[in-house]
């Protein structure tokens, strides 16, 4: 059987262990608990989970160190450290060669199945049964298997118990900043919603030169590291009997040059919108909603100047730029660390996510 | 009473009769018959038109030649040739000062109520009751009181049955190539429309250098003048089974580069997007929906890339810009004239309806 890449996953404390794929006892548990919650984007014309792809092993936001490679793999080597790559890069697809797209879709119908591309299966099992794979990466396990166009060569000097979270929600926020909304210095952002994708817009629109940066959280625990990254101001909307996008307008006048959305919820996404500057103001969606829900507003909005557009991976070209990303980390230009606010072993993921949900948690980095 | 500006209309053929404005056994007329269908835009958070904008002096794409100006007027003089604007430039205003707005809001307040912004109140009226200002222009008259900052003065040697035009449809749809999607050589482009502004549209887009431009339209008699102004291969959404979105996307195998909606159809605002490419394909709402409608998609549409903008009066800034247009079209280099498919007197303003309303005619002028 052809093993496209094996690699040791995120943050490994023990990244020498070897060991087989043993799911027993680990899988179910992750399964039953947070099958709904994990499940974080799918491919085009998805509206519901396809069934096929469970039972799967789940996680995408990881690093490690490549263990064996298959027939043809030149790009990567055992003992390259590595950062598992949702959205590959292939550099020969439509999307890799535009300018303006991160896209690629050499190995798309085949994440999307959960199996890799050389024979349309998956390479993980359990008793016999095939375990689909999931984002191209599944990383809630010691090894995991994906394509050599998956997978970020990085520094190897770099802490992979850190940089395991350039592999999705921070470059996310950083590169909606720098290359979907291209914020330009002195202008004004609102940010809604304040985890760790929020903050690194706010950290990345600091950088960028913004002079005004709101927070917005219905969770006003968020707000001492809004503030900490970066915001000038925070808000609640529960705070406000107005909606949310009337008290924007009232507080900037006409409303924020960029408005970021990095929550999920569709109401927010219009709200942002609609608070977005009338004549150039750029609302950017980067919260993954619930399957089959819609985005609405009056047409209005968008004839009058405000501009709607959304971010995949910050428009990062994954195995190209997620290097670079790793290396201002090590250079000491970011506040990566800050987002790590819990760490704990592997066994305790369950407990992460109950600290996720509660709204206690950042980043919970989980290592073997 | 102050008057801001006086001007003769619309391609008048008998430019120097003078005569009081008499509104009696027209305007009934035009009101009756046109009110629903010309309210073409309305003041932001307006969802139906204000009752107290009726009575009214509709019209607002014309040409016509200064007669007489207010006080402290000192940018047109008497016998100056002018196009009114409905959107205005003060050149003052955060938005005039802003280099991607035209959105003057210097007297929005005031023209959006029907009235003249020195008194608060409308200069026309009829058995002594007031008849309120349309879109700062009312143009469907010999006489008009426009406010300073909604005239631009333009060529005088320019034949103003012509470019009235520039007043509005078919200047909205070249900015809307040039200033608002900013399209490049080389790229796809779909224009959903084929009236006079998805055809300004076309002929900017070919001007451009967009190498594949493809018409729809559910009026095939339409499609003989889209290829004229530069369309490659038109599209009946009724020759389909499949949603138009779908048609294109198979046709285009991503979909365009660029995407306009020149109808005012809020499902078709949603084709086009829709069926922009995968990754950075923009789509341009031009045309103008019924009040309280909305768009919607679903934000994975976004999230993968497309882009949602719109466009009012194609970004041009009026005062400014209006006058090269009209350069542009003197030096030869536009098809301006073949948007005249009709000319008749003011007094067939009925008939010139009817032929609109049965899509036999792009646009119609009336002279007095
Ligand atoms: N587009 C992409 O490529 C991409 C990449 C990574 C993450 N995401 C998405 O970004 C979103 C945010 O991710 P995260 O890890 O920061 O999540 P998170 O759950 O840590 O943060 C969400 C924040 O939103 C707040 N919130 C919830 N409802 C709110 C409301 N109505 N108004 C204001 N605030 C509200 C919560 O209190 C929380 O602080 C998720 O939807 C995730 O799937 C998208
Ligand atoms: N945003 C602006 O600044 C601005 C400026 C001028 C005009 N407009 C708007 O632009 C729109 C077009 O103006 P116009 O003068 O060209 O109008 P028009 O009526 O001449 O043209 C509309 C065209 O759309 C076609 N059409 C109707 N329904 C369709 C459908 N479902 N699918 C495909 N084609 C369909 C019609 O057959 C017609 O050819 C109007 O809504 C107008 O209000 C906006
Ligand atoms: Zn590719
Ligand atoms: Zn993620
Ligand atoms: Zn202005
Ligand atoms: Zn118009």
């Amino acid at each position: 059987m052809p093993r496209e890449r094996t690699l040791l996953p995120s943050a490994l404390q023990d990244a020498y262990t070897l060991g087989g794929l043993d799911p027993e006892g680990l899988f179910p548990c992750i399964l039953g608990h947070e099958a709904a919650g994990i499940v974080e984007s799918v491919g085009e014309g998805v509206t519901s989970v396809a069934p096929g792809l469970f039972p799967c092993i789940l996680g995408h936001e990881a690093a490690g160190i490549v263990e064996s490679v298959g027939e043809g793999v030149t790009s990567v080597a055992p003992g390259d450290h590595v950062i598992p790559c949702y959205q590959a890069y292939c550099g020969e697809c439509k999307f890799c060669k535009h300018p303006e797209s991160n896209l690629c879709v050499s190995v798309r119908a085949f994440t999307g199945k959960g199996v890799m591309k050389s024979d349309g299966k998956p390479r993980f099992s359990v008793d016999g049964k095939p375990l689909f794979h999931f984002m191209g990466t599944s990383t809630f396990s010691e090894y995991t298997v994906v394509h050599e166009q998956s997978v970020a060569k990085v520094d190897p000097a770099a802490p992979l118990e850190k940089v395991c979270l350039l592999g999705c929600g921070v470059s996310t926020g950083w590169g909606a900043v720098f290359n979907t909304a291209k914020v330009k210095p002195g202008t004004s952002v609102a940010v809604f919603g304040l985890g760790a994708v929020g903050l690194a817009v706010i950290e990345a629109a600091k950088r960028a030169g913004a002079s005004r940066i709101i927070g917005v959280d219905i969770n006003p625990t968020k707000f001492a590291a809004a503030k900490e990254f970066g915001a000038t101001e925070c808000v609640n909307p529960k705070d406000h009997d107005k909606p949310i996008q009337q008290v924007i307008v009232e507080m900037t006048e006409w409303g924020c040059d960029y408005t970021f959305e990095c929550i999920g919820n569709t109401s927010v996404m219009r709200a942002a919108l609609e608070c977005a500057h009338r004549g150039w103001g750029t609302s950017v969606v980067i919260g993954v909603a619930a399957a089959g829900q819609e985005i609405s507003t009056r047409p209005f909005q968008l004839v009058t100047g405000r501009r709607w557009m959304g971010t995949a991976f910050g428009g990062y070209k994954s195995r190209v730029q997620v290097p670079d990303l790793v290396s201002e980390y090590m250079a000491g230009g970011t506040l990566l660390d800050k987002y790590i606010t819990h760490t704990m072993k592997f066994d305790d993921i369950n407990t992460a996510f109950e600290l996720l949900h509660a709204g206690e948690c950042l980043r919970c980095v989980l290592t073997f």
